[in-house]
């Protein structure tokens, strides 16, 4: 019973079976590979963008920190939510690479529209002494598993290009989002005022791949120079454009997405109707967010479920469960069944 | 034909198949399971360091950059040869990463007691103006396929402990030099005086995996945060793990090098009786550094074998030949031939 | 009627002629001269710090940053109150040299025990993933002219050393602050606690220099690199060393901060007086925040008074009013006569 | 008998008085004072730049490293001569703030153009693996004393132009080149090719200001966000513009400069004429370099005449000897008799 986190799982044997297929004979390495040119059109593909920087590194936050040190300035700053992945998570990446550094938008999991203007607004009144409006980063699915619609990401976009700053989505969950919007990887970036993307893999089926996209291919050299200065040039670049070529091949991404939304959905259903359980947000892609009681909450710790706990209250726990493609239905029937 | 670099080669079927066994069941992520505590307790043991921080990394230059990152601050210098790869080769990635700057010692290919001890000289009597000394990096084998000798590498990480700064060894081919000297891991690195090893394993037979060892473990904690403040934490951390395990197991590292190493001597040997062609460098691992004439570079280009120019001039060139432990006998003698 | 700022003010007197006397005659650059040699020696007895690394810099901004930078490692964050200068102010500075991330405590201009105690849970809860706790930083003065008292300072000061983090004090208006309180200079920073300080001058009476003052002197060499390499090492040294001579010696800098206590104390008291005025923190030193009704600032405005405005409402404004030490007795007589 | 440094020296009474008398009255802070427009309009019309982006700053390390952080990016190199103060002498801050690596261009104090050329032409062959071509700066006056005349000047800028790369000259001694050249502070710079300015005052009758160029204007906002990011933005900045004023006011700059340089040949006249003294390098400027036999060396150390060593060897040693233009006529006398 695992959910720990989608990073947990196992990969895709259609990935696993890239890979192998990828160890055969030599190629040229850093990218100058056929597996990557063949890669590398797939996701412009993927986002109706012919002409788009894409970049494959190992990790998200190598994909966030580049993408955002291309986007600003080292006196700049970049507009993210209080609980951004890049803000909480990243050790201080984002601001590493970029030298801006993060300005927290709001107290809601989401950035609203008004919370943006205020914090852009602060920004600019702030004057010659502070930093500049740098860009705007928004995580889709968001770290509370929420999805912004298309008409809440325009919204944000817009008031950041009348700011004069670009725009990044953190999609480390990109797929899962796609999915629960019903649109396109276009739709939910390029054409929705996103200007760079970390289009995440690993957390829906891949090893360990991640796309970097920037939609102006003007920052490709110094997006090129910036991931070698990083160290997240791999010289065996082919095994990582296997797998994110079998992740994009027949739709696999958008499957294995809507296995991990479709199981998710399931369990919050069924455990929106136990008692001592509440859902703490809507569960909108494949992370629920729920109050346990006491009880419940010991019942969770000695079954071993791997859960995650986020906040402790007296007489009650919030924990984060989240379900990959692979989770099997059974261990979800258990997981319920000693809640009940 | 393929000269080209020992990164364009297939990884080793063991390895391979490593992976796909890792592939199987939960396992948490960021190097909380089995198979990295494994991996780690591997490398430990070639290094006989039973302490040693040990981190895996996806790139030689992450390996370089987080391992100087650690050994220096950033208002000191880390001595290094002027062909050095972290000079030459990583776009300043460890400048990024440590803060600090590059002395580039003497003229040589391997770095000498005497310019090493002069150029620690100069930057100590430059004064409070100037930099402070950092760390001393050595490159083993040298870009020019050449190997320091364990008396060598003690000459110098003795002078650079006189002078109190730490060394660190670039290990992009440690293997090879370890065959090539017949010694141990621990003998030409920690019982040498070296501090801090980037242990290479994608250049012999893995898809992308380096070991960063550290053998003072007080540095532990700083570099696990500089790892993630990198982006170079793999969440499925088991994936790594899995190709470094598979790699040490049974020596299969030295079984590759060797077969590298074998390889390269036996070119190396039958190029040097060829008129129009002289070794620039002695090989003394898998690399073979040689003068071509004009006319044989011609026929070289026509053959569409793959090599690496590194010099041109009017009558002659430089390339750069290496050989891989998969390397076809074939394409060897095929290359010979048509070289006679 | 000046009341924008205590940096628009004039270099007291004796300040001036120190500079002018120290133009004679040789001396050897870059703080080796004996003028710095004795304003080291007075900033050392006026701290009762025998050992201190004290250095003369610029500007706030830069003895805040480097203080900082020597405090903390890259990978960790510097907790401070959400409008400190540091974070407002400074473009970005802080992170600039120290690499550090700031994390704003609580809402509070004032830093409380329990918003600082939980600040500091959270980082350390973040767990790997996150940054590390690093160090504290105090504005005293605060950015809205509150003071610590040393119960408040060494409450936190105690908290932030519990949690292995070392403390700093942006002493811009320092003096200021000791006057309101009665302490010494040792009293307020090194014995409640602060392992480091920003010692203004440029505020209270000199034309451009601060001291940086670390208790710790192993740090010193530290310093002095990171100094110099931040370009804060000024190569005539004695004019700054001359400033602060001057603004030590008779308790000039005690003298002056008590001048503009005095003249903010009752210029606040009268203002709060007046009937569509009322002060909006308490003043304490030599700034005063109120909120001004929209016929009152529109009385301002036309007057040319130079105050700034913090910010605005429908029906009220509020405004920071700062008074020097040569702030004429006239200029808040006819301040005050205009407003009634 | 000081020849150690032109920063030993006192500043000119006229800056001294300059001082005084801005000593008046409030001004606003951060170079909103007339004064600053003043000197900004001043060094404009010096330059022949009526638009150019012009800012003071208190050292000249400062200067060089914000100049250069505007004209190159974190992925760049800085092309230098070996011996340039901003790669020996400014503990590294010119990589601290541009991220930007040097590369030593040739062997000798006075960078050639087929060295220049060399150094690009390897940079770029280089390819993605290594930094990327960023800018070239040049030392006008050079670390040994020398003066690039103009050809020589527009013979490198040219090249960097071709190159792509902007240029950056350290006017450390600007004064002294413009006066020993015979030509004006536009010929010198704008047109000739170079695109920023670090104008040095300091050492030539100031107590501390340099003020940086940029005839781009464009720049203008990054420069003020990084300067004050950087701690260089001087709250009382009319201090700075006050000195400038008076540094350019009637020529003062060239009139000091003037003395020096007279100063400097007459002395190396004599010096030559010595037995057991040669000069190192032609004295053009200010700076004499000269080899002293060993009992000569002896006589000067014995005299407490204050000079710089810069090499030793069995049988004689390199001494740098600086005239500044306060420098009595008396002392270079002594000087000479001791030695005769």
């Amino acid at each position: 019973m695992h959910f720990a986190s989608d990073n947990a799982g196992i990969a895709h044997p259609t990935v696993i079976q890239a890979i192998v297929e990828a160890n055969e004979g030599y190629a040229l390495g850093y990218g100058q590979d056929d597996l990557t040119k063949a890669a590398v059109a797939q996701v412009r593909a993927a986002f109706e963008a012919p002409e788009a920087a894409v970049y494959f590194l190992p990790t998200g936050t190598a994909a966030n920190a580049l993408a955002l040190a291309c986007l600003t300035r080292p006196y700049e700053t970049i507009f993210c939510a209080p609980m951004a992945h890049i803000q909480e998570d990243e050790c201080g990446a984002p601001e590493f690479f970029s030298g801006a550094k993060l300005t927290l938008v709001g107290t809601e999991d989401k950035i609203t529209p008004k919370a943006l203007r205020a914090a852009i607004d602060q920004c600019v009144t702030r004057g010659f002494q502070g930093v500049r409006p740098g860009a705007l980063s928004l995580s889709q699915v968001t770290e509370f598993g929420q999805v912004y619609t298309l008409d809440e990401i325009r919204a944000l976009t817009e008031i950041a290009h009348k700011a004069g700053i670009p725009t990044h989505m953190d999609g480390a969950r990109f797929a899962h989002a796609c999915v629960a919007l019903g649109v396109s990887a276009a739709e939910m970036s390029r054409q929705s005022g996103i200007d760079a993307v970390s289009f995440g893999a690993t957390k829906n089926g891949c090893l360990g791949v991640e796309a970097m996209v920037l939609f102006d291919p003007a920052r490709a050299d110094e997006l090129e120079a910036r991931r070698k200065r990083g160290g997240h040039l791999l010289s065996k670049q082919r095994f990582l454009s296997a797998q994110m070529l079998a992740y994009l091949i027949d739709d696999l991404w958008l499957t294995l997405a809507s296995q991990a939304n479709v199981k998710a959905a399931a369990l919050a259903k069924q455990l929106s109707e136990i008692d001592g359980v509440s859902l703490a947000y809507p569960c909108e892609a494949n992370m629920i967010f729920a109050h346990f009681s006491r009880p419940k909450w010991d019942t969770i710790k000695v079954s071993g479920a791997k859960v995650t706990l986020v906040s402790e209250e007296s007489d009650q726990v919030m924990l984060r469960l989240v379900c990959d493609w692979a989770l099997p239905e059974d261990d979800i029937e258990r997981f319920l069944k000693l809640l009940r």
